[in-house]
């Protein structure tokens, strides 16, 4: 429990109306009670801050004359709320652990303040750093490294020699390291095309649950620093994601692609092999990308659904475009 | 083994032939032989049901005239179908058991009659109730509930504060309670926001293999009764899930967006957040939502493929229909 | 390391300079150095073959005059780089060995030469071949035939009577044979039909992280020969996947849909149900394939993306083509 004062000033923001009402919790406007505070950072919620039963709502200077609540102001809201929702919910660190159940191999150096959790196989040559935690049935090949205080929630399977840098926090089902697929075709049948490179990720990436990542296959596959992925993503081999990109669920990269920094892709895109996406490119949701994208700014390729019948009918429209383009040309000539 | 007046009087059919006629498995009608039965539901198989070597098939009365082998005519063929399939082929339902593998905390509440499978992992506060089957590797954590006659297949892993209801069936690899995708941006770099929500599951859901549910950022994720998941969806934080819902493989449906009671969602679908859709909607296969649907009925925008060169000469006057409209108008004011 | 002189022997190549040259690994062209050897198979890279400092490259004919460096001549650059990277690198057999830990059924039968890793469950009447590799967390359910020199990587999960050929490679994450995605309509809520068939794979399939194949509902789902897949890719219930077919990632294939030999399927492509593809078709990435495709050659529906603003508008006169289509045919008329 915090005063708002105090919540404000970890924000740095400012208080509107009674700086030492007391917070518990965090809540949605439309679900908040007294003792709770709320955020709004997108405008189609502006009624929920009119009704909500909020002790108190974050939000941004624009918004705050809807607000009959305290509220606390600040320029980013989202961001606010982030830092708040995480002061008000401190994380449980559990002092740290080795179960009875998991496999260390003797050459693997496990730092002493790590936990490693029941059935985690830690194969040898893997160092393990200060404050990692390893959950349930994590999988650490052969020579791995895994940086100060990341993460692996459960069951994730990282592959022999990849390294994962600090703070990382990776979802249960993730699968780092597998060989990239990569096949060559040998006059009526497909040979495997050994895999030799590694994976390198930086600091502050989170991994979201069932994405896969594989490892390079001369070079390695790199994911820079403060890159944030969502669930059952793809990244091939030899990929490069650049610092700070945002990746939603669905979503694949294929082969050789390079995406710059500070990049949001939206989810179910697809990023064909051997690109380059320039920093700063938003890729809107179900875009497939065939070529480069050299400048910033954001691309689509999504067509958004229609009634059906509708949607068959210009289909069919969109068959003829070749006839409509020649029936106009036609037109023209006879003018 | 049952006689077809048996299996008739199971599913509410009516016998044209021999009811005595005895069936000892099903098959389909193209591989069936003497003693098995076989279903037509699809009129594209009709010419199967002519020359099936089935002794008997389950039809609808339309079809019925196309049907020399004894017949079990129903309304709904391929309920029926199901339903005999069920009665010809048990479950087997093995002893409670707990491995002695299993990690269980001492403050889990597992009944007597749950099965728990090898390598699996309860923590703390768990509780499992009656007939559950947790199989071999699945990961429950700590403050989990599990409805009567669930069914965990293998290698499932369900994060903290999960409540899923009864006769639930859950494949391989699916993920439920991951942290969703919440990121703020924060002058030059994204902070997380903390995942607060839980994820609630009603009664009678199954979840194919490695699909992937997120816990709720403030509220909870929904899942509502009788929703039917196919292999690796992606259901994003404080999505709802309308109770009878069917979804099809890789379809994503992002955060905060609501589906309707008895939906069906095309595989490979794309359904963006934030969005309402109503009961009773049809999105068929590689569709992509954008914006609310407010009433019942079928949408597309999956774009069927023709052969590669007469698409890119499609594509490329795509790309001129602004040019194309221009042109046209200039040839209206001309007249 | 070997002779430049072994290695073209070893690929049917011709040596081009210094055939005495010594060769410890391979690299890419950009970042080789003395002792190792490139591959040029992609013609984008020909300035990286002028200025690269390996050793020797391998490339076919026609780009012989651009490489100042030695060179192995051959017919398919790939492919003899896939067989000299795995000269170079021999797979390191690992002595066969279960470990502690494996809960392998007193019925199931598993070669000496099989190694078992650790927190494996082998279950009642599996075969395990010689030369198989389980390793750590699989699970292979009962009465499954794993084929001799098979390898499941890591925390694969194999479910009852599935039949997987020889030299299988099998990535983490995979799931193969849970229930296909068999729901009927009963008046007001869905039935499950039960699943009754099984998976059946051929020798030399490669099966990328994360990728669910489901058994058949009655008959079996089939993967033939020497089909390669990639990483999150659903293949539904009773498909068949003809024998030297590749499928890129998060590609999926509805149930019982048969997909010819020697295909290629896109990254992302989705393909529908109950569909014959033929023998020789490429599917591009992205491209959604709604009906039968009864000759060879290549198909295409992705739609690649522009900027977003430009998209919009093309997208906007894309719902007014049947209003184009009129006005072009009043145009007509008035002729």
């Amino acid at each position: 429990m915090h005063t708002l004062e105090k919540l404000a000033h970890h924000v740095d923001g400012r208080v509107i109306g009674d700086a030492q009402c007391l917070i518990d919790s965090v809540a949605t406007l439309a679900n908040a009670r007294t003792g709770q505070i709320g955020f709004l950072s997108n405008k189609t919620y502006i009624n929920q801050v009119r009704a909500t039963q909020a002790s108190a709502v974050i939000l941004e200077e624009e918004y705050a004359r809807y607000c009959s609540a305290n509220a606390i102001v600040v320029k980013n809201a989202y961001a606010a709320y982030a830092k708040i929702a995480d002061l008000l919910n401190p994380a449980v660190r559990m002092p740290a652990e080795r179960h009875g159940t998991a496999v260390i191999a003797a050459t693997a150096q496990v730092k002493a303040t790590a936990t490693i959790g029941p059935y985690a196989v830690i194969e040898a040559g893997v160092v393990i750093e200060d404050g990692v935690v390893i959950g349930p049935h994590c999988i650490i090949g052969r020579n791995c490294f895994i940086g100060e205080d990341s993460n692996l929630v459960a069951n994730v399977t990282i592959c022999h020699s990849t390294r994962i840098g600090k703070r990382a926090l990776i979802h249960p089902s993730v699968v780092i390291g597998a060989d990239g697929f990569g096949q060559a075709y040998d006059a009526d049948h497909w040979i495997k095309v050994p895999q030799l490179g590694n994976v390198v990720i930086g600091d502050d990436v989170e991994i979201g649950a069932g994405t896969t990542i594989d490892r390079g296959s001369i070079d390695d596959t790199v994911i820079e620093d403060g890159v944030k992925m969502d669930n059952l993503i793809q990244i091939g081999h030899n990929a490069r994601i650049g610092a700070h990109t945002v990746i939603a669920a669905l979503a694949g990269v294929a082969g050789s692609t390079q995406i710059g920094k500070h990049c949001l892709i939206g989810g179910c895109a697809g990023i064909a092999g051997h690109l380059k996406v320039a920093d700063g490119v938003t890729i809107t949701g179900m875009s497939f990308i065939a070529k480069d994208i050299e400048h910033a700014g954001s691309y689509s390729s999504g067509m958004p659904a229609e009634e059906s019948q509708h949607w068959h009918r210009l289909y069919v429209r969109f068959k003829q475009l070749d006839e409509l383009a020649r029936r106009i040309k036609a037109l023209e000539k006879k003018e």
